[in-house]
């Protein structure tokens, strides 16, 4: 493996490598080329292989990539062969939604726990969790050990709620609350807005 | 305004900035600066004058931008000061919580019509939607001239529902279902899927 730090874009790329070859491989697909790849997902052939290539050897020209090894690696490199627990913040119709998805399993997640500020929402039960009191976010969190956080509250609480969660040891927060949060260097902020994606293609529609 | 074609990068940050914008705006703020947008959204002053110089003028060196005046060239730019209708495909959780969301309001966007598979879901209520058979999308999306969908069907379904709405006539698609989508060119597809962005992030965590 290079030493250089690799290129963010690159990065960006490589969770969406992983999901299509882990779909290959369920459906039972052994080996895959950057051609074969490159028609799944919309990537140039050539991008792929300059991106694999920042990782050192993942496949011999002509006999094509091993996708059980690439995954393997894949998840090495995106550090998702761990499982990282995650704490859920804002039990509204969305925090409800990502509390019973399924699709976290076997992705390197497990959503840990759950916390609301509403006194009607603590104690209650969504799937396997009791809705935690957001009061009691950094003890429980610090105590967990949980680096990862999904924020779903409103807008106007997410910028205090997430200075919390850095209180308490998280290192990465999805923030789906359609505001830019204002944190320390060293916190990785990751963005959900469908509105911003709906403008982006909006801009390229005929009207 | 000039006449090269403005590169996706540039327009992917517009939305960026009119939420902020909007924002600034909503908390009584009637002009600021490339530095002050910067501050707020993490963009480089830099950039952000230089993407705002696409578009011709602006501001005035000195004296600052109007913000209701850019809030509404970038709506005209982003020609989301139309009222786009949405379909929403998909009523699991998810697709519950998104017909449930209230943001889409005076961003540019309303859900006009809900579909499901499901018999034991067609015809409920969710809010203001009755959720319509999606055997019936074609000639609903048809006549009600919707070019816009959210997609929340599991990712087993997601090809064939966006080959669906494309022969609908529907041409940008937010996809929710943790698949890509190989659609005919000119179709315009976004994708929201946490687990990619949760990846992307623990790359760089501390384990």
């Amino acid at each position: 493996m290079k030493l250089e730090p690799i290129p963010d874009i690159v990065v960006s790329r490589l969770p969406r490598y992983l999901q299509s070859l882990q779909r290959m491989h369920q459906a039972g697909q052994l080996t895959t080329s950057s051609q074969d790849l490159s028609s799944k997902i919309g990537i140039s052939a050539a991008q792929i292989r300059k991106d694999f290539s920042q990782f050192g050897e993942f496949g011999k020209q002509g006999t094509g990539y091993s996708i059980p090894f690439l995954i393997e690696q894949l998840e090495a490199i995106l550090k998702v062969n761990l499982v990282w627990e995650i704490a859920l913040v804002g039990i509204g119709d969305l925090g409800h939604a990502i509390a019973r998805y399924q699709g976290f399993t076997n992705q390197g997640f497990k959503i840990s726990a759950v916390f609301d500020n509403d006194p009607a929402r603590i104690g209650t039960k969504i799937g396997d969790f009791v809705v935690q009191d957001s009061a009691q976010m950094i003890p429980i969190i610090q105590r967990m050990g949980i680096k990862v956080a999904m924020l779903t509250v409103p807008a106007s609480a997410a910028q205090g709620v997430a200075e919390t969660l850095v209180n308490a040891g998280v290192t990465a927060i999805l923030n789906y609350a359609p505001v830019v949060l204002n944190l320390p260097p060293g916190i990785r902020v990751e963005y959900i807005d469908p509105i911003i994606q709906l403008q982006h293609m909006t801009f390229y529609l005929q009207s």
